[in-house]
């Protein structure tokens, strides 16, 4: 299982690539709560999500064969790897779903990646990437379920951890569960650690009903980025353990989420990127009055053409 | 002259209505420098811009009369003033020309301001709201050329002192010189404060071109927010001491800017918020290797819907 001091390694391995992203506490006035508040704009990360910690530390502790790093992804792994490929000076290779944004294709391209449309979900086009990394002996970077992947997704609770210290809890969107998983283990215990997903895909939360992970049905405006079907194995073993509990919103909670963010902080968030703030906006999450939240913002990649903003 | 005494004491009246605004180091290999360059994210400040720091301040430093408060403005501190009052429970008449962008309108009608659309450009504007404020005694929230004002935004300076210690250089967007004023009052000449205006606007640069406040015309994509035809007297009493000099960039430049700011950070800037950030990027700021760095980027009420993004 990942521990503090993978997380540490993999800071250490990554610093020169990433940023350390900004905090801000939201005034009291703002929310109908005493709790203090703080979001971390994840979204500032480059590529535009957290996903550049695993990607970057996936890569960095491996050897690359020549014929480079192959990734699956909704998107924002994708990016996250096409970009930390090249400023490593490896080729890389893409495999979206046809549901990925043509904001994040574009954007993949842009990085220099080969990009392949396969399939019509985030596991389809697993299968391919799999498949074609076999014939061509690349790199597999996960986009979830890789120890690597789990430390570098730690390094933003490590980070978050020093910049708002004595936090009570915190809030985080699922996927595949790397990310909640790595923010988990850095935290091992010691505050609460509270994933939040959406109703129309939502594995953590179907998990924990089970008692193991199951295949779940993906669906619904967040699906590009948090469209796991099924929670990592190596996630499940450390969010059994360390995830407090699973919230679930609605598609609507989390476009209600991004508006809130553009009002009230001009910050410009995907669904997935506003899917744990949902879940203290609509009330499902009731801090206590004298509570430290912190909020993960994770991800940024909108369409600024949808209407939404 | 606006001490940081006046600025001290202008950041515990308006602490509990403000936010401390977040800043970002950016990552070395991301702009052609080995300077330290950290962005201070001010447009998530509450309003989307600096100005609630000046406003606030003004109006807790006076007795408001039943009549409230009026304030003239391209946008941004019409909605700062307009949101003060309302936290502190005053009415408010806010008077824009009629280039103040739909958005910051549909804001100004939201906060429960009462609109004035009054002449083609924010003297004319300023002109007409001292009028109406002699006619139904109103305090009047000057944009920039009040000491209260000054102050409160000198507040912006002390936080960016607090959260990057040892800075030798900050670049700073001018509009009437409220904002710069503030800042290099705070700095007192500890470090370089340097103003960036627009060239189509640009009545600091003018200012210490003729040695005097001079009128200037108005004009260009950041009209709405920068778009002072003369600089403030008050301004220009601390800017011609602590403000080392003055760089003009063009409306492509401020474009660019914008452009930049959302593919590398997922940050949208109004034009004015990213004036300061263009004349690094455009190469008319160079640092020096060694160099420690502060941009502002101080307004984010942009257009979603522009095609700039």
């Amino acid at each position: 299982m990942t521990t503090r001091e993978d997380i540490e390694a993999a800071w250490r391995r990554i610093e020169p690539y990433i940023r350390i992203t900004p905090t801000i506490r939201l005034n009291r006035r703002l929310l109908d709560t005493d709790a203090e508040v703080f979001l971390k704009l994840e979204l500032t990360q480059v590529t535009g999500s957290f996903k550049p910690r695993g990607a970057f530390n996936r890569i960095l502790s491996n050897s690359v064969p020549p014929s480079g790093v192959i990734a699956a992804s909704g998107g924002n792994h994708g990016l996250a790897t096409a970009y930390a490929a090249r400023a490593l000076g490896h080729r890389a290779e893409i495999f979206v779903p046809s549901l990925c944004s043509s904001v994040k294709q574009q954007g993949l391209r842009d990085y220099g990646a080969e990009l392949h449309i396969a399939g019509a979900n985030y596991d389809e086009a697993l299968r391919a990437s799999i498949e074609r990394a076999q014939q061509i002996k690349a790199l597999v970077v996960h986009a979830y379920n890789q120890p690597e992947t789990i430390a570098g997704q730690g390094t933003c609770g490590r980070e978050l951890d020093l910049q708002v210290p004595k936090l009570d809890s915190v809030l985080v969107a699922v996927g595949g569960g790397g990310f909640v998983a790595g923010i988990a283990a850095w935290f091992s215990g010691k505050i609460r650690v509270i994933g939040v997903e959406p109703e129309k895909c939502c594995c953590l939360w179907s998990a924990f009903q089970k008692g193991e992970p199951v295949n779940t049905a993906v669906g619904g405006i967040a699906a590009d980025s948090l469209g796991g079907s099924r929670v990592g194995e190596l996630a499940w073993e450390i969010c059994r353990e360390r995830v407090e509990s699973v919230i679930l919103v609605s598609d609507d909670d989390i476009r209600a989420a991004q508006r809130w963010l553009w009002r009230e902080l001009r910050v410009v968030a995907e669904p997935g990127g506003a899917t744990a703030l949902a879940a203290l906006l609509n009330g499902a999450y009731r801090p206590s009055p004298s509570e430290r939240l912190g909020v993960l913002v994770c991800g940024g990649n909108a369409d600024l053409s949808s209407g939404v903003f």
